[in-house]
């Protein structure tokens, strides 16, 4: 019955891009999908990346590279800071972020507050590769809310602060993390020697436009702000993020001396993060450091709302 | 700010296709989005077909369409039946299939087996264009269950038997609806001058195989099977549809009779079906006919199985 | 060393469609690309229709279908009129309109007039199985050049004149062969008992106003004009034709008569054209027949550039 | 008529890729389309990239960053060399390696051997952003012909030869510009202190192993093999690229070194490359760097051709 069918059906999932690119990937099988009150969740299977998490029609981590991106945001802001104890992660469902600050020997509370908890449930029960039992480390704390109003009702104040929330031009509900406002608030719980880390948007077509946009909105907050970048292969561009402090800059921490405090102050070996990589990060091509600096509008509560609906 | 974004972003929606070619189509927000315990079920809304239902990846119906899919479903069998007044639908979850059997006035009894509960909660819910409040009608009666099971335990007889089940290659709890030995079953459970009306696969690059491969299988218990076809657009294939019966042949009645039956029998006008439209239902072109007349492969309990595992 | 390389590279081409769909097919080997000074031609192997022939980014025609297209362009209109002896086709580069046309005893002279030449080569030297050499019976003249200025300037009259040309909307230079004015000249050269044929463009998504409005134009030129629809299955939409003529209507033909001609008037048989297949032509479902039949624009000299540019 | 075209038309081009992702762009228009008697030309112009050049199918270099892939190919290993005067270019058809390589005041003869005249011919007429002009620099030399062979027959040496070759796996007339044998002839065409600079393929899902099995394959040759990579924007993936010498190791150079070279050596300020880009294209992620480091297959001209029809 050979001749019935000489093709094998396959299963392409297309990732919500700009209107001028798609890119598409092959999906094995779904593991779940479902509508939350804030967004659309869908786990699969992929040939390409192994289980990926896409929400909104957007890639937002795959198995076989999770970890590029989780070390990339974590370390660089952890590794420079002198001791962090206690930690403050907003956002960060999959438990992942949470996983890298737990690595810390230093760590004492490692607090997490993300408003979907429909979407943590379904990152415990699915991405176990991805929190690998954080979630029932004691030294964590979860807490399902609004991280903004979470700040500005704590009397708390923070070694590290990491901002690991979605692309902010999509998402409603993310937004107010993203403004001028915003990043005052979190310099006012900021312990002396603090460090603000911020997952810092994509660099699409050698276009850090808004990535930069972020980094000045931050500047305004923070004397000391420092831009990486890394690649990350399930989202195929460069993937931009920010260290914002009054005092640390991770920028000069030489290649030995990232080695040497991983060595001493980590529970276990990281897979892409070392002095080597550290340097890479903040070696960032002239021409998009020369866009990144240049002036520009930043984000503010009273205009970033214009954002949203501009991409409805 | 305009310089930052110039293009819209956009999402997209890859159906799951054969290996060698894809359709995408642009969606403009996702209604329901569930993996229930049978089927992947996603509801959005689309430019091109306004809302669509998707089961596992393909097109189930779409708004602006379904009435086409619908309409050549039920009614060749329907109006060639003598007086069809006890009718069984297997599968048909939308309530579509339903409605449309319900224009007949002399229905007394709809009985609808679907077997995923969950799928027509969410119909019921969001497709009111589909169901029109079908499952309202005090003749409709909805039993959540598996067909053939069914058809094994009822000792009722039916006037015409409505097989609107998902693609049998990609659906495991689908596949024992379309061998032999259950339009065996299913000839015990028809009333003299019954009609049996199953819908019968695309027809993808002119190749009706699988259609053909069905109606040979329906040929076994019934001597006077036939094929029909349209083109649904949001397919983009032409759709292959069957009727079966011991006595009843709906190719032979004239465009004048069918548009005379339309109008007495029916409580309301249709939108695509008329004398002209059945008569090119049955009007299929010469190359489609041979290949669907020649003779091959039945769908068997004892062999089907490894069409499932094949398409895995 | 398979562990380098698991996949299978592959090759897809995207035809330009709408902005709210895509179509992607696989290609397994470029055959030949080339601008030339008209249009984009590229012809390629493709694992689901074949050969195929690509011009300005959409599939022209598909060795797998190509003939359900070219005997539902040629055979309504030609077994409809009485005895075609001088046949004049506009557009056709690969030769296969000419191909069933030269299948007529009766005809004497086939003209053949395509205004790019380069097209013709490359048909001529790729597509054997497209014009089965055509081009080399006595009975064809081939002329490179444009349409319209032909029929202006020829003091020649036809049986019989097919309009092949590329779709309107997308192409500068066919965009004059498809205009009122155009019609009104096509009805001076026209022999008593003439017929014209045109391709008269796709049905996507039931939704048929560019074949609606073509019929319209022809109209005021003809006082019998003739909708008929086919799938194809390589263009994955319904195709629209038009026959129109003074005194010839192919739709009135029965089923037997058309059978009966085709036996005696052509030397050879056809692959999907049969009586049969003649009166599904013209069995339009209901919805369709409707909206072709509804007032609207019609094509003209004087605002069909508008539509190009719209388009560009 | 604003009613019969709602969605704007637009031109897709799908990349070749493997077969479990593929990147689609839109495209504004085709400039020039040729199948040259070596490879498929395409260039068009796209609202993501501008002009791309697409050779069989894979984006080869695009206007908006191909500055980014070419100042990385060429001057880690130009800056390096103590005084480059003789440099030999293998590949290289757009120009633009030509170009970076005569910004050095050192430079008295660039010889650029390409294989496909055709292609040179289209690049110099279409793509001027690339080339400028150093076409008809007095110190160039352009050579139509086989790299190799080339090699074999001059009895030249050169202080730098640079292969930019595209991608060996899918080109059979490059597959013998990428085997231990080719490396080992190109070793005795070098001067002392000589640097051979290869292109040295994509790293695709963080794979690098194409790129591992060329690093391996050049050090048979060299004794010094340096990788390094960078992110280029239209290929959508982190480009690897190696140098090879007997004593020289651009990885060693400070920032400030190399910033002192380019104002001092370069008659013209670059776009992207600087002392901190140097340092990052050197600064690979320790996961890459490990896999680069594993032992592995080589390339060889005895088993080269397996890979070859392998992709076909």
């Amino acid at each position: 019955m050979d001749e019935v069918h000489q093709a094998k059906p396959r299963r392409w999932m297309a990732e919500q891009s700009d209107g001028n690119e798609m890119i598409l990937f092959a999906v094995n099988k779904t593991i779940t999908k479902r509508r939350t009150a804030m967004q659309d969740v869908e786990i699969v299977e992929t040939p390409s990346f192994g289980t990926i998490l896409v929400l909104d029609g957007l890639i937002q981590s795959a198995e076989d590279d999770e970890h590029s991106y989780h070390e990339a945001l974590v370390h660089p802001g952890m590794i420079a800071h002198a001791n962090p104890r206690d930690v403050l992660i907003i956002g960060g469902g999959e438990g992942a972020t949470l996983r890298e600050v737990l690595r810390y020997k230093s760590v004492e509370r490692a607090t997490m507050v993300d408003i979907d908890g429909e979407l943590v449930e379904l990152c415990k029960e699915h991405l176990q590769g991805w929190h690998q039992g954080s979630f029932d480390d004691p030294r964590t704390e979860l807490i399902i809310g609004d991280g903004r109003a979470f700040l500005e009702e704590t009397d708390r104040a923070f070694d590290v602060i990491i901002c690991d929330i979605t692309d902010f031009l999509d998402h409603g509900p993310a937004l107010r993390l993203y403004t001028k406002q915003f990043y005052a608030l979190v310099a006012t719980k900021m312990r002396p020697g603090g460090v603000l880390i911020v997952q810092a948007l994509e660099t699409s077509n050698m276009d850090p436009q808004e990535h930069a946009m972020l980094v000045r909105t931050v500047g305004e907050a923070f004397p000391i702000v420092r831009s990486y970048m890394t690649f990350i292969s399930s989202f195929m561009y460069l993937w931009g993020f920010l260290t914002a402090s009054n005092d640390v800059d991770p920028s000069t921490l030489t290649e030995s001396e990232v080695d040497r405090r991983v060595a001493s102050r980590l529970t276990s070996e990281l897979k892409s993060y070392d002095g080597v990589t550290h340097r890479g990060y903040f070696s960032i091509p002239k021409d998009l450091r020369a866009q990144i600096a240049e002036p520009g509008p930043m984000l503010d509560d009273n205009t970033i709302e214009t954002w949203a609906t501009r991409e409805g």
